[in-house]
């Protein structure tokens, strides 16, 4: 049994499908960020560095969100959520999560935890921040529109992890100013997504 | 034949470690950020975000430092530089490396950065985002530190790609004004890392 630590909004949701979509046997354990619940001692136990997504295995926890997604694909390769046989094709998958987390993911938190890079009382510099996120969002999605998302899924023709992250993370650019429309390839990809009812069954866990 | 694109100071040293560890077939071009020429069209053709690492490679091309490491380390498996059969060890470097881009890089990258997340005229808001580094990158070493690195490598007993991040990233502490003997551990293991002859034959093209 595999247990997972969500919370509403977060990049965990890709996981979470992931476990979901695989068939794996697991329990999603939701943590409530307004009452600081990733900062109890009890959650710093599972991951001392007070984020989610963390995948609790018999062998020990996990972390990162690419990580997740590739141990969850490898465990459970029924589902071929990861194009496990062909090294060129899962470097690709990786390197799409790699940039989502190292980037988009970045330039979304400059919303939110601006406070990590700067003294958090220097509210000038933090709403500096804040301001620029539509645009390093806008720029971002624009290098997947225009070329990282080879259509109709990440990969091309192959579903794998990256549209799971993909998806996450798109469901980001409303609360970032960002209008999706802006992005057919990847509205498009967000409603054949959302269309799937194992994304409904999740994302509902989310809200 | 592979071709690594690369430049002095950056990321890039961790694949370039891992190509010449493996005896991969390579060669590797250095760009000089100093005249932009990371930017140039003719290299844009070749990574559109204008970064590095990039690999070249008969199927297209791939970047992102957790995705080349993977890569280069599945298709050389004799070096054996990746638990590549054991899926939760896997999972442990991948989430190492995954930390080191998400989190250490992007703290590292608030130095000489900043006008990525705000206006590049925000002069108040780029020294307050530089003020910071020396602190999260202490912050992010002592997780390391303290948990993450399992000595003597990163994953215990197991050479890893992890160790060849490790060592790229642990090079920026002076740089960002960190002593690295804050952190005994880390400091043990860039020793280690240079007292290997590839280390220093890369390292060499990289001053």
């Amino acid at each position: 049994m595999l247990t997972l630590y969500y919370a509403p909004g977060t990049c965990a949701l890709a996981s979470h499908l992931a476990l979901e979509i695989t068939g794996a046997p697991y329990e999603a354990v939701r943590l409530d960020f307004k009452l600081q619940q990733q900062r109890s001692p009890e959650y710093l136990r599972v991951n001392p560095r007070g984020r989610v997504p963390a995948l609790v295995t018999d062998r020990g926890v996990l972390t990162e969100t690419p990580a997740l997604l590739q141990y969850i694909a490898q465990s459970f390769p029924a589902a071929q959520l990861a194009p496990l046989d062909d090294a060129f094709l899962l470097a690709k998958a990786n390197e799409f999560n790699s940039y989502l987390c190292s980037t988009v993911h970045v330039n979304h938190a400059h919303k939110g935890r601006g406070y990590r890079w700067v003294e958090p009382d220097d509210t000038a510099a933090i709403e500096a921040m804040k301001k620029k996120v539509p645009q390093t969002m806008a720029e971002s999605f624009a290098q997947i529109e225009e070329g990282m998302l080879q259509g109709p899924w990440v990969l091309g023709e192959r579903f794998s992890t990256s549209d799971l992250y993909l998806y996450t993370l798109t469901r980001w650019l409303e609360g970032d100013s960002v209008d999706v429309n802006r992005f057919p390839r990847v509205a498009d990809h967000m409603r054949r997504m959302e269309a799937r009812p194992q994304v409904q069954k999740v994302v509902a866990l989310h809200s």
